[in-house]
């Protein structure tokens, strides 16, 4: 089987909701698993000490015209969280916890969470709405809420933070097939692409 | 008749460049005309004191990746000029200098400075390489090399940039469509599909 489609994505980014439900169709077709990779672009943000939402224009334009334009596009209601864009510790720690048990499982856990952000309108920001999510997929609170707060999680997020500047991770989502990287929900088209006729 | 598309670029974009190829044919199918408006994206770094190409990673991917991907897929064999990115101050003067006494042969001016720039790799911030598109375009060269230093052509550009940045562009391409706002040539099908069916 070939290598898998490596998904980086930060929950807080509507593009990466809209990336998470065309994703999984595009690996299908071409016979691709999915690595899933949550990350924080915060982190990415420090280290370039910039940020692109800084930009009030910028701003105003991912959040009120763009990003919900393109899911209406797509048959996408969505809604943006109060508070937005806030940090994704919460859903990125419960995300590896769930994926050192069950990668699959992960993968579902973050789609769910993207819906009760972008299509509720909820931040999973929010500790006990990233953990509502996880019970509602039959994972006990307990843990859930033990697992936000473990050192081993939360070092596993770290690291994987350093590993997605290190490949050059800049946005969310960006997507890697066979080390092409991709940038943007926008860039879908060409993964498709790509993976059906192979490099242009 | 329906009011014009305004289309905002900098010489210096790629992006710009693949949108200035694909543009026409939209708006004619639309039937509307096009109002070209170069300005620097230059300014717009300035004012919110951030530049997205500072980013080495984000500047490694447009450079070498995206952009002539993008450029491949739609049969487009770009170059980046040596140096780039840089101002794009000679071409603008003389887009405007050119735009004052006819706004057709303006555009005209704009895609052949583009493609001197991106398909040939020739970077039309050299005074001398701007000029010459305009002369093999049949426009005199000391009339145009006086038109570059012309004080009244200078506030011009100064001018439409300030009203670039006003209206809230804050990349290249931008596009208005009766005032919403389109970031990217990756948005030129959402502007073909608000032409055709309105605003969704």
């Amino acid at each position: 089987m070939s290598r898998p489609i490596d998904f980086y994505f930060d929950f807080a980014s509507p593009y990466g909701f809209i990336a998470s439900t065309a994703i999984d169709e595009i690996a299908t077709r071409a016979k691709r698993n999915i690595v899933w990779r949550p990350f924080l672009l915060g982190a990415v943000f420090q280290k370039f000490k910039q940020s692109p939402l800084e930009h009030p224009a910028k701003r105003e334009y991912v959040n009120n015209r763009d990003a919900l334009r393109s899911g209406r596009l797509k048959g996408l209601a969505m809604k943006t969280p109060q508070n937005w864009p806030e940090h994704s510790i919460p859903p990125s720690r419960i995300f590896y916890w769930i994926d050192q048990q069950d990668p699959e499982a992960a993968a579902g856990y973050a789609k769910a969470a993207y819906k009760t952000c972008w299509l509720e309108g909820k931040s999973t920001a929010n500790a006990e709405l990233a953990t509502d999510v996880a019970t509602s997929l039959g994972f006990d609170r307990d843990q859930v809420s033990a697992a936000i707060q473990d050192q081993a999680i939360k070092d596993r997020l770290v690291a994987e933070n350093n590993a997605a500047l290190d490949r050059g991770v800049f946005g969310s989502p960006f997507i890697f097939v066979d080390d092409e990287p991709f940038w943007g929900s926008d860039r879908l088209d060409q993964v498709a692409i790509w993976l059906e006729r192979g490099p242009f």
